[in-house]
């Protein structure tokens, strides 16, 4: 008999801090809810071939099979790493029954077979939200998004954040007046994507030596990507960067757009800058991630960005589609780690009925009952022991109050564990009101 | 390019289904938050060695590996088969920071690689509670899961259902005074298990070839299986049976207090039923399970019991605890397919803002804020097309109010969808109140 240890990079949490994860889902879901997203869920598994289908680095599925399989039984299932590839088979799959613009959100774990590190897990929550239409997607549906997201993490008060943006269309134009050919701007983007991870000296040394580009070339992009401004400042600093390409203007107005609606109060947390890439692929336009100020450390909490077909793949429709997704498990792992949510509750009842005896059981349980008709959670008290015990287990679960039935019945007495006050309840609709109206 | 198809046994829903699930889910978890219970949840995999550890079937476990692993790398992980075996594994691990009694709840979903049939999944939710204690736990615990089970089918409105229930300390008095010997007693339980699906001519069959009893043992178990009654007329029951087992006896009385013990308004649901006995293994006390009346051929939606020892393959500790569980997936299938859950409401919001002209978006981007801010649910149309567009995008998503912002500026107006009529906002407040006091 050994004492279970954890499974490395699989995060595991005490009920108090599941709450704590379960407060920040809510408030998130609730943002997303407010404007009128649907919940979408996936299976874990798709087909391997579905998983492989948009050229990623497979060696990051986990593939499941039966324990005991035929020896030639082939495993055609793997867990899912994202929820990107998900969202797009299902679109497909289920298209003639979804309308259009189709505003979905998706919380779900996803698995990566990766070396775990700190911050970095092997199965973890995704937050997603996304917009896909037919055809066309007007710019506002970039703002929606980025709205949305800075709005969740308004509400989750995970301390002072910033919202990096930046656009495929500016960089591609950019590099190209760099004098990077289109067959090397892909690498270029993979490169450049580093410079917060390896600083300027190792992209430049990649951009010679890895995308094959002249050195002055490669310093020419190294110049421009130190540009950073609010996206106001965006048209002087586009003029002044002297690139004269149309898709380069062309993505600075789509961003311009993008900033007048971003809704005032949240401007202050965007950032337009050059030096984000974002290394996926099919990106297209806006790319944008969320760091939390205080935790740079900590890497990316949020990202997303705007790509012009989700589901070609799958489905012979163009479907251009903006989208987002918050990393739940890396974020309520570092704000646990720096004791940023609260985890003194760990019941999910504010009161508990004391039992003086078994005879007391039934009636304490009716008196549970008008409780939790009144929408206050509470737990009766599974053994009648000395009342010490029993306040003992209520203070250790950090509910507030401890509520006393007389053995005589009728009378109700109440210890509000905070206060250290106890009194009679005269009236148990407008105890639990006032109970309530304090939460 | 070919579109892709459902993976069988993989249920997946369409948003307004999921939407009806989510509804489900919530219910239940308030009924089970109300009752004070902590959620946990844990990775998707477990050790492959831990899966095992019950003796289950194993050949029911799928196992997952990285799909470029090397030859000799053992998969070493499994996906749980139950939330049984993880939480047994979670409170051995995280035992000294529990506090005793332990009530916890846990939704998630659960893989089989059993054969995909009507009402059976090879993913589905499972929503469990529990509670545990340590050394002893009075029956009152088994009372009250029994309360909150019956409580949560009521609240989830999926018709008329019933609640069977037995002890093992019945069926083990009641089998040995038939005279079952020790050593045939779980083989005898297990067959038993079965009159439901084989009836009692085949039940008869395999007790005395396969269980090998004599053919008068078999016909007396098969006589005292079809007795049913209330828990109220159990002493009656017990009193005529005959039976003189002290162990017969004991369960008897326990089932008679766990019957005392539920809420006079939903003892009506429970039934004791000696052909009741569940297949597994480690259940030593009350064990119940939960059928929906109109719909006995989908099986069982709910079950449970009680257990003497949960985790000692994990932990030096005796911890008795007593659960249930809700098949979540098979429930909400089967509502859906008998149109049992509401699936009209298409969207999370409440109202659309039409947006008339794209000068106008901000202006109504506003207006959504100020109704979310009062917990309206509101989306704002993505374009700015004709307004019947507008119009028709709200109702095929079961939103019921459009709202038009005047070109002017200032006065809104409102279309409600459900009445036809259409009238100015004097006081967007006052508005977002009535239609939350509608909803």
């Amino acid at each position: 008999m050994a004492k279970p240890r954890p499974i490395s990079g699989f995060l595991e949490l005490l009920p108090e801090q599941k709450l704590a994860e379960d407060r920040l889902i809510s408030a998130i879901r609730e943002v997303y809810e407010l404007h009128g997203f649907l919940p979408i869920e996936t299976p874990a598994v798709e087909l391997v071939s579905t998983l492989a289908s948009k050229g990623v680095v497979d060696r990051e599925i986990y593939v499941v099979k039966r324990l005991h399989a035929d020896e030639e039984e082939e495993a055609d299932l793997g867990l899912h790493f994202d929820l990107t590839v998900p969202f797009a088979r299902y679109v497909a799959q289920h298209f003639s029954k979804l309308h259009l613009p189709f505003k979905r959100y998706q919380l779900q774990k996803v698995w990566r077979g990766e070396r775990p590190q700190k911050g970095r897990f092997r199965e973890f929550y995704q937050f997603d939200i996304d917009i896909i239409a037919r055809e066309d997607l007007p710019i506002a549906c970039d703002a929606e998004i980025i709205n949305m997201l800075l709005k969740a993490f308004e509400v989750i008060k995970a301390g002072s954040f910033s919202m990096l943006l930046n656009s495929r269309k500016v960089l591609y134009g950019a590099y190209e007046a760099c004098g990077v050919a289109a067959e090397a701007m892909k690498a270029t983007i993979i490169a450049v994507d580093k410079l917060s991870k390896i600083g300027a000296e190792g992209v430049g040394k990649e951009l010679i030596e890895g995308v094959g580009l002249l050195p002055d070339v490669a310093d020419r992009i190294l110049n421009i990507s130190s540009a950073k401004c609010s996206l106001g400042e965006l048209e002087a600093w586009g003029f002044r960067s002297g690139v004269g390409s149309a898709l380069f203007q062309e993505g600075l107005r789509e961003l311009e757009s993008i900033g007048r609606l971003i809704r005032p109060e949240l401007r202050s947390h965007c950032m337009f800058d050059m030096s984000l890439a974002r290394g996926l692929d099919y990106y297209t336009g806006v790319v944008f991630e969320v760091k939390l100020t205080e935790h740079p450390e900590f890497g990316t909490v949020a990202s997303g960005g705007r790509y012009d077909d989700l589901a070609s793949q799958f489905i012979n429709q163009k479907l251009p589609g903006v989208g987002g997704s918050i990393g739940l498990t890396r974020l309520i792992d570092l704000l646990l780690s720096k004791g940023k949510v609260e985890t003194n509750k760990r019941s999910t009842a504010d009161a508990l009925i004391s039992v003086l005896s078994e005879e007391q059981r039934s009636e304490c349980n009716q008196v549970a009952e008008v409780l939790r008709s009144l929408g206050i959670g509470c737990d009766v008290y599974y053994k009648s022991p000395k009342l010490g015990k029993q306040i003992d287990y209520a203070a250790q679960l950090g509910m507030r109050y401890v509520l006393f039935l007389s053995p005589e019945g009728g009378k109700i007495e109440v210890k509000d564990l905070q206060t250290k006050q106890q009194s009679v309840v005269e009236d148990l609709a407008k105890w639990c009101a006032s109970v309530k109206s304090q939460k």
